[in-house]
């Protein structure tokens, strides 16, 4: 089955509405109406409605959406029916959150190994991985691991990506506060928890 | 001056390019085009200049947007010029984090205060912040903080929400891996790492 290309703006949403899903179908419902689904996740239902069109409603009307069938479609339009393995660089305090954090399996995703600079935090374990130094990261296109999430100082964003790509990296999540420069064929995400903070006052009463 | 009420989507991309505008001011640069914006910033130009147009694009052809009109006109539509104090919850691996972050501040963002349930943390002093027990957040009204950020584990997530609303908190960046049920006139924005990582698939080659 073959896609339209879908806009960047609809495949950042696809995952929100994925983890809402997720959550409703854990508490046992089936259907959906867009306007019900929109409450829940604070959105507007004609964008749920208009990113659901592009790859075929499954809308019935009285009824909604059939809350398995989206959460399939979304999944293999996003390739996380597949299961990911990602690396971590940088095992500080964001890092060790990173690790911790229980939310990137229902994503299908695996953090399979972490790297850090400091020979005092290699060989310490986090969860179930052990902390390797970063020499070790021309190893991860073995290892068959080609996402990473980058979360060391700003100083060092750029050399770390561009060791992740000569190890064959993909896709880069940098939580690094620096921009970084990478070649076309590699996708890089970068959060800025302070630009998210940026978006409320304008929402605030004055 | 007033604007005509901006989408969502807008509003999440003006802290991207106000961002980008305020490192490329920094380097010394006075005008860009909406191309090459779009470049270093990797989205599209053609959204770019529609986002610009909500407030009246100050283009010029042949020489681009002023960066210094740009930047003033964002932190204006953003309520970003008039600063804002944050209170933080939950100190943990992800909350210490937030706490020594760099990039609140170019935004105009002063994390004013911390707080957790854990008695051994209350006391201790991370930057230039005193960690205080949550029993305190009452007086975040009197203190004039009004937006804050949640880093609590998952299953304290609601009750920190119902206690900073009854705080007089009007605005919530929420990085617990959980939704969280407000009054309308309360703004949350949820921050989910593994979403962003969700994202990175779709644009790899298989």
């Amino acid at each position: 089955m073959r896609y339209y290309r879908i806009s960047d703006e609809t495949v950042r949403r696809l995952p929100i509405y994925l983890r809402g899903l997720l959550f409703l179908a854990e508490q046992g419902q089936q259907n959906i109406s867009s306007r019900k689904l929109a409450d829940f996740l604070g959105v507007n239902s004609w964008q749920i409605r208009k990113d659901f069109s592009y790859f075929g409603g499954f809308g019935t009307r009285g009824v909604g959406y059939s809350i398995e069938k989206l959460i399939k479609q979304i999944n293999k339009i996003l390739k996380l029916d597949v299961g990911h393995k990602a690396a971590l660089v940088g095992v500080g305090n964001l890092g060790s959150a990173v690790l911790i954090y229980p939310g990137f399996r229902i994503y299908g995703f695996d953090i399979a190994a972490a790297f850090d600079a400091n020979p005092k935090k290699v060989g310490r374990k986090i969860r179930n991985i052990t902390i390797e130094d970063i020499s070790n990261l021309q190893t991860l296109k073995k290892r068959k691991i080609n996402l990473a999430i980058i979360a060391v100082p700003r100083d060092a964003a750029q050399q770390t990506a561009d060791a992740l790509i000569k190890a064959g990296v993909k896709g880069i999540l940098n939580f690094s506060p620096h921009y970084i420069a990478v070649p076309k064929k590699v996708k890089v995400i970068t959060i800025d928890i302070a630009m998210d903070l940026a978006r409320l006052p304008y929402y605030m009463p004055t």
